[in-house]
């Protein structure tokens, strides 16, 4: 397959979006750039687009496989991925099945604590503005989203979250929280689109409630590499170990 | 009428709460204490309570009036309300039909924009944690509501905020927000407490513009009780101000 990668559409913190010759296609980059707190620790790490790559198109093909639309096409390579274009809502859809992260220090939970049903959680994507949370009123007032597709996007994010969360368990991986982002197809159908790896999840062992994510490089941990690679071979069958030779 | 004032059983930031020797009344004293920020900016107004105790009486009488439920019996004297014992829910209430105030630092609305509906905003009542904002599924979650009451407290505050602000612009007052909370009677009702005056709701004066709430206080401007003075005068009847000799 040769992809002609064109001009880039969107540079975010650590991903890029290039045209490519098919208007309703495009080629997201995964870079190696890690940040945290809004972008106020920032680093390099080599190799990590390459892992965050393999381990969105596994859970992206998982969800396709639940008739989940999501903005994937196929992984080129590590690193680069084959997308539908989407225009994307300025969203970050947060859903929480255990306590963890910020919303213990906001609020009176107790770290573990489980919810079911799970809490979502939405914040608008605004670097000016920090990333609030909205609720449902504001982000309407704010024309972000009308009534009905956000019920949509809440019913798809609890879809998601239930294939999601039933797949890492099987593979041995607690699934505390996780961000995503939707977008309108040329359709104007919404698609899940953005990333879903250890950049925008908590991933825990479900032996050794060992962190997998980037809460060990916002705490400053050392080994982030190295739990991106270990929830890699957790998710990926022999095949796809094969593919990309890992 | 003599009641007898009984034990000090709540110290808010500007009320106090005394049993009475009814089970099921209490007495709350507006007090001249006011604060901002949480408590960081501190003052006390002498008649401040005297004002506010007024105008709330009146605008718990006029939802009365409409069939709403309050905790409000009677005005025993300016500063002291004969009030129903109320159990608290620990949530502020916000209802916002004009764009004012942390609104516009938090998200990009533009000042003085109409919100038609209104937008309700509902914070978790917690000095420790800040007051923080709730969606639903978070005050689900924290056990502070459920579903179903929930409902009910956002039915009743579109219907609050419909009945006082025809009333308020008959009076030539803009109702821009306000802020109510509620608690449960003996029969498990869901009843209106608290109050409704400067201290808590954001009041314009129609014809000028000028801010008649605590605004004036929070921007260390002059003025603030002759701006608490206005409201009552504006929207008390002759019957009323006989009565309190004002």
């Amino acid at each position: 397959m040769t992809i002609e990668i064109g001009t880039l559409i969107y540079q975010g913190k650590a991903k890029g979006v290039y045209e490519t010759d098919d208007p309703q296609k495009v080629v997201v980059e995964f870079r190696d750039d890690i940040t945290a707190g809004n972008g106020a620790k920032k680093d390099n790490l080599s190799e990590k687009g390459f892992w965050n790559s393999i381990i969105s198109a596994k859970l992206f093909e998982i969800l396709e496989e639940a008739r989940i639309r999501t903005q994937y096409v196929e992984l080129i390579k590590p690193g680069l991925m084959l997308s539908k274009k989407l225009e994307m809502i300025p969203l970050e859809v947060i859903t929480r099945n255990i306590a963890a992260g910020s919303l213990l220090k906001r609020y009176p939970f107790e770290p573990k604590q489980t919810f079911e049903p799970p809490i979502i959680q939405i914040d608008y994507k605004s670097d000016e503005y920090g990333d609030p949370m909205l609720n449902d009123d504001i982000a309407i007032a704010l024309g972000l989203i009308d009534e009905y597709r956000l019920k949509i996007i809440k019913e798809t994010t609890l879809r998601i979250n239930k294939v999601l969360k039933d797949f890492l368990e099987s593979k041995g991986i607690l699934f505390p929280d996780f961000k995503i982002e939707f977008g309108y197809d040329a359709d104007g159908n919404i698609v899940l689109g953005d990333e879903i790896s250890p950049d925008t999840c908590r991933f825990w062992d479900m032996e050794t409630c060992d962190t997998l994510d980037k809460d060990l490089f916002r705490q400053g941990e050392s080994g982030v590499l190295d739990a991106y690679k270990k929830v890699a071979s957790m998710i990926l069958d022999d095949e796809d170990k094969e593919k990309w030779n890992i």
